[in-house]
């Protein structure tokens, strides 16, 4: 993107901020297991959406009604050595198109001036600790009380700005995609009986190196499903397992993929997982034939539910009328978790703002298990990218304790789940940006339907 | 490593601390672009020192005379949907052979109670921010100031014991070694004029993925070697370029291994790129051999040094007395940097203890350009486990710098230089145990001599 954008931004940014100055922090490096290993850089993403620069310890500092200038650190004594001829922050002001530019040793200044004038500095959520300490040693405040001081007009102005996806953008997220179906093909190549998690992730993680660009999370690569969240990779995958790949990759300019599939290790589904299989593709593709500014993402999640509920009561391990069994939360056993979220230059895009981003002014949190992990009821608008991951996991302990608790008898037939202890779990995920009249699907196709998948796994030689 | 070996250090501790009570504080979840979004987990190394638990939240606090006791977090009440059943801190109180334990939540109190009854908490120093504020909250003290308080007992104690390596350290280095041996030897096979740094990257990180280990830094992968610490990938190989690669990788107990090795990408060095790249083997050799108890670190700094200059004089890029020219750091133009440093659980083990680790008591570093960056000068001891890595670069910034300063122009031959300015720089590593009476490279062999590193570029199939 070239300066342009970014000045355009600003401006934008600044316009809706009715007084005061505004200050977007970059990140700092951070440190790994002493200072100076540091994990591998990622700027912040509100300071890549208005400067577009990844370097660390720079700082935005922009009055509303005039100047805007740029921080960043002066060359060291050693840094010719170390890190050699590196743009300087003169460099990166013209790439962005601010106009003036400092050295970090001026911002302490600039900011207590500000201050000192009776100007508000505007700041949005610290989610880093350095970050805290750097914004209190800016505004000569204590580091545990900082958090107090975020702006809520910055952050719905910033909300406003990034929650619409331009072309530029969108063009952007269908990289990352393109990326994650080459990881995932590789992925669905290489899987074999007696394979580990580890070596398929190698396999994503390959992908992601070799062009430059890092994974947008922590992938997951399991063949225990059904725990939603597992980064662990010492599971050997076997004949008859299901391995669910949930990962992403960045673009170039940092925007974020996420993509979800399942699949047999065999290469072939048994017909349990056939049919479980099937009701999430359905469940998905219900949900993206209804997905448009028409409906809100609580809809959606809904629909997806509904789907869910029915097809369980169709193979006989809910009963039922479905629709109730969705009012009372009885589906979510099996799908515990929303239905999806905004994404863009955050997987959960601009999850730093806290609920802000997905509930609407007034709206809590439902407290109903399940509805409850949902990230966004809000009403879906053009320029929206979310995903759309319905799931049907099959968790042991969970069951256990429901059963044990007698939630929800009438709608589930604990009797019949025995026989899916080590099911394991289903998801199928997708990015979709939401058009003027619907949706569209990001990103080249990968293989989602089951003759896809079955001619996918296990095509690499050995 | 079991239980006993965890007990035994930390009785070993106890015994070095004569009064109060010692704070092992384990790392959390370090935040990546929103506080969900986390780096992969790196545990903190003093805590897998004397624990050995690889999990976030944890600590360990322990009465120099009497208790010991484990606090981790307690289970979520979503945690089962999405961590599953993991091991809780009990769990891992066991594995450590720590007799008691306890929720994070009671810590707190605990440090308190001490504090209230005048013990001193002993404590190291935080490296990250977000261990400040913890730290700050358990001693009801402040994040900006928690520093000032940190042991300087604990400390040393601790650089005491982990600075001699048992022989089951030695092992996990030496398996460290030899995922990072397949490293460079898969390197090494893919090299070729026309692929990029960042492909051979990929090369890289998939040999410790595919094994579920993290790599130990963020690797060196560069034809511009004569920036040191140079962490971009955007440029592509071509015949004539020297590849730079510094890298190492973890053991599955969380031992680095740190390696360095420099080859032509086309397969074959030139006359000058083999004259250079002897001439650095040579300094390596000689510091290995001279290597032992008998000698300081600052000695086979020295080495090294010596032997560079002497060798730059022979072939005409210095003049005047090797002796001299190092005396006066004239060689530094060329080597930069110190020859090696600590290496155990941390690539520069126990960096975050600060210059305690490498300089005997009292001493300064020097301010001499180069050797001002020498990590160590210390007496060896057996035990120790160093990195070896001489390396001679042509960085014409610098060459430009120091001309134009006119420093050291009896010793250095500025009219011979322009011919090497895009020459690169070659770099050389090993990981040395310092014995009784001498010292053993560890781990298995990595292609080193001309001939080897000649057979192994390349050697891959396209």
């Amino acid at each position: 993107m070239n300066a342009d954008t970014y000045r355009d931004r600003r401006q934008k940014l600044r316009e809706a901020i009715p007084e005061g100055a505004i200050l977007i922090m970059g990140n700092a490096a951070a440190s790994r297991n002493y200072e100076d290993n540091v994990y591998p850089f990622r700027q912040d993403s509100h300071f890549l959406y208005y400067v577009g620069v990844s370097s660390p310890g720079m700082a935005l500092l922009m009055d509303v009604d005039g100047d805007e200038r740029l921080f960043g650190p002066a060359e060291g004594p050693d840094d010719i050595v170390w890190v050699g001829p590196m743009p300087g922050v003169e460099d990166h002001a013209e790439a962005a198109g601010v106009a003036s530019w400092g050295v970090s040793e001026d911002l302490r200044d600039r900011v207590r001036a500000l201050a000192a004038r009776g100007d508000i500095v505007h700041y949005l959520p610290p989610y880093r600790s350095q970050r805290r300490f750097a914004l209190a040693d800016l505004l000569d405040s204590d580091p545990r009380t900082v958090n107090l001081g975020v702006s809520d007009d910055l952050m719905r102005a910033v909300l406003a700005q990034r929650m619409i996806k331009g072309p530029e953008e969108i063009a952007e997220i269908e990289n990352a995609v393109a990326v994650t179906a080459d990881m995932y093909r590789a992925a669905m190549a290489a899987a074999r009986s007696g394979r580990s998690e580890a070596e398929i992730l190698a396999v994503l993680v390959v992908q992601a190196a070799a062009r430059g660009v890092q994974l947008a999370f922590n992938p997951i690569v399991t063949v225990r499903g059904e725990i939603l969240h597992n980064e662990s990779y010492h599971n050997t995958a076997a004949d008859g397992d299901l391995m669910l790949i949930d990962s992403g990759a960045e673009s170039p300019g940092f925007y974020a993929s996420d993509i979800t599939r399942t699949f047999p290790v065999s290469g072939r589904f048994s017909d349990r997982q056939k049919e479980i299989y099937e009701l999430v593709l359905q469940a998905q593709m219900a949900v993206i034939d209804a997905a448009s500014p028409e409906r809100s993402n609580k809809e959606l999640h809904l629909i997806a539910a509904r789907t869910i509920a029915g097809g369980l009561v169709d193979i006989g391990l809910m009963e039922g009328d479905p629709d109730d069994a969705v009012a009372e939360g009885a589906h979510a056993l099996f799908f515990p978790h929303g239905i999806g979220h905004m994404l863009g230059l955050d997987v959960h895009d601009m999850e730093d703002l806290g609920d802000l981003v997905g509930y609407p002014e007034g709206e809590q949190r439902s407290t109903q298990f399940g509805l409850s992990l949902l990230r966004m009821t809000r009403q879906l608008e053009p320029g929206f990218v979310i995903t759309v991951e319905p799931g049907i996991y099959f968790n042991p302990v969970l069951i256990d304790r429901w059963q044990a608790d007698g939630l929800h008898r009438g709608f589930i037939r604990y009797d019949r789940l025995d026989a899916l202890r080590g099911f394991g779990g289903v998801r199928l995920e997708d990015d979709v940006l939401i058009t003027q009249d619907g949706c569209r699907v990001l990103g080249p196709q990968i293989p989602k339907t089951v003759d896809e998948v079955e001619a996918a796994v296990g095509a690499g030689s050995d």
